[in-house]
């Protein structure tokens, strides 16, 4: 297989690592604006060869990452598109997804991605060929996506050992702001309220206080530069997820406003159950099951059914297409851990109006 | 001196093992309404005598302490005042103090307090005589509270051990809410936010998106039976706090959407600076240094002086009164720690309109 990565800082370096050491007669094919960076990704092993131009290397690729800033990957993609043929699949690895899901809405070929790996460090000096073993990886399939194409890109990202999980744009976008930007923004907010209620600095608050605004506030402010350019990423999506927030804490004010402790204390005991449910490891996984689905041979029905089990919390850790030689309906293979996600996929799938059979343990 | 202590569980029982402990002919008159609690005060020492009424417990004592649960303390508290004489102190040690200050207004003998100590455990078998050692112990005196009642109950709490801090009784209450209980809040409304936008409980928050939502929602849900009190009596408060994080949260989300990166950057930056800043240890401390004010010897100016400091973060550690001999002026001494507090209250001090002379260190 070949790739082609645009972009090779520590993600793109390390995706060019895994791939040569993880996929069998893999051929990366690198290219950086920065020559420099491009030279070192040479050295250090992380493509098998360079090349000056973005249309060169998609020249016979198979599969395109686009591995740049966020802020350069609409275009970077665009431009890759361009370059390539029907046959290729061309994904992006930014944080956020809708902006660039949105943009290239049209183009079958176009999927997004976004592994959750590599925040520590920079760099294709530090890149690794096991810096997605075992990490989730989204990936943003339209109704649009091509479904051989999607089938290749996850089954490639599953091979450099991360767990692809097909995710909505916006309902990801929508997710990163909640559970991993919104924290921020709360612990800076409380943090402020805080220091205007102890007279703007004047006053400290006693250590007798506790641990909670500590805590609470401990994400407060933490690296401004690259906050700076996440709540810019994904602005709309965090003041969206900010607002529900703020509809969420005015439903409490009233609920503690009105002194009925029961209902206070049933609240409270609510969130930490809900808190275990969201931090818990993973219940009921188990061996791998195939499900087998007939489907209709259309745009839309792999990313239709990756979508409707990725959003379940179902997660898909294999896939296979199965085309009917007329191309008129094909069938679909997912792989999932454990009978009682199987049982709820299969569920799920039926309620698409597929037809699917539980083929069991591999 | 004379000490009652009206209900001797954890606190009112540390209380009296402490005046027992650390003052000079002191004797502590306690009083429980349940006799096996009051047996076990007198068994581990808690107090030297017990009575059965408290009535009997206030004859002749010169400090009366309030240590019943929250909901009882108003009531208690003016049972005592009906028995106590004018030369008696009437404190509380509730953690919430608006409403029982409002309640007891019209009386000089009583001040509110609140000592941050003992919430790890609870009754009088684990009443230590160092509990109160170097703890925060807030009083909410009035305008028209005594001062030299007041000056009694200061020095005899420093004598426990503890800091005494005068703070207006509604902004130590917006204060606790702010810093003890909105934590809480924020972080049960954050896991809830997070549970409906992951599916309500399918989906787990990946482990890969960091600390910053299990730090942010640590407290979540924790001891909801406690929390139903604590909501109950500080209801107002909290209510009003959620209130101004949410006006503070709408800010946020503006400055976000305005995609202002430097803005956000420079919001995110002061949250970081303002933080260090609430839960940094004290800065500028030194030997104590006397600040002697001349006062006109009118009600409230001691509790006027004692909240002036206490708002602007300088703790008096120390305070005594020297009346003029035809009572129409007065001598103040407080003792403040280091050169820096003692300059800062000067200043403030000068501000009220009273002459003061910093007599340098002890």
């Amino acid at each position: 297989m070949r790739v082609a990565v645009l972009g090779v800082g520590l993600i793109g370096g390390s995706i060019g690592r895994a791939a040569r050491a993880r996929i069998a007669d893999s051929v990366v094919v690198g290219y950086d604006p920065d020559t420099e960076t491009i030279a070192r990704a040479v050295r250090v092993g992380a493509v098998n060869r360079a090349v000056a131009s973005v249309a060169e290397a998609c020249e016979g690729a198979e599969l395109v990452v686009c591995a740049a800033p966020v802020s350069g990957l609409v275009e970077l993609a665009r431009e890759a598109l361009a370059a390539c043929g029907e046959d290729v699949v061309v994904t992006d690895v930014g944080s956020t997804k809708r902006e660039i899901v949105e943009a290239l809405a049209g183009d079958q070929r176009f999927i997004g991605g976004h592994p959750l790996a590599g925040v520590e460090t920079a760099g294709v000096g530090n890149a690794r060929d096991d810096l997605f073993e075992g990490a989730r990886w989204y990936l943003t399939p339209t109704a649009g996506s091509s479904g051989v194409l999607y089938d290749r890109l996850q089954r490639t990202i599953a091979a450099l050992g991360a767990r692809p999980q097909a995710i909505d744009a916006e309902a990801h976008d929508r997710m990163m702001a909640t559970v991993s930007h919104l924290p921020h923004v709360v612990a800076n907010a409380l943090v402020g309220e805080a220091h205007t209620g102890l007279g703007g600095g004047a006053e400290r608050i006693p250590v007798e206080v506790g641990p909670s605004f500590r805590d609470t506030t401990r994400v407060a402010g933490s690296n401004p530069a690259i906050w700076g350019d996440i709540f810019a990423s994904n602005g709309e999506a965090v003041a969206d997820a900010i607002e529900a927030l703020g509809a969420r804490l005015r439903e409490a004010a009233e609920l503690i406003r009105s002194g009925d402790r029961k209902a206070v204390a049933a609240w409270h005991a609510a969130a930490a159950e809900e808190r275990r449910g969201l931090l818990e490891p993973g219940r009921g996984e188990g061996p791998l099951r195939e499900l087998r689905v007939v489907v209709a041979n259309r745009p839309g029905t792999v990313a239709e059914l990756a979508l409707a089990l990725g959003e379940a919390g179902v997660n898909i850790e294999d896939m296979a297409l199965y085309p009917a030689p007329d191309m008129s309906s094909g069938a679909v293979s997912v792989w999932v851990s454990g009978a009682e996600q199987a049982q709820r996929a299969v569920g799920l799938i039926e309620g698409l109006g597929h037809s699917v059979t539980d083929l069991g343990d591999e």
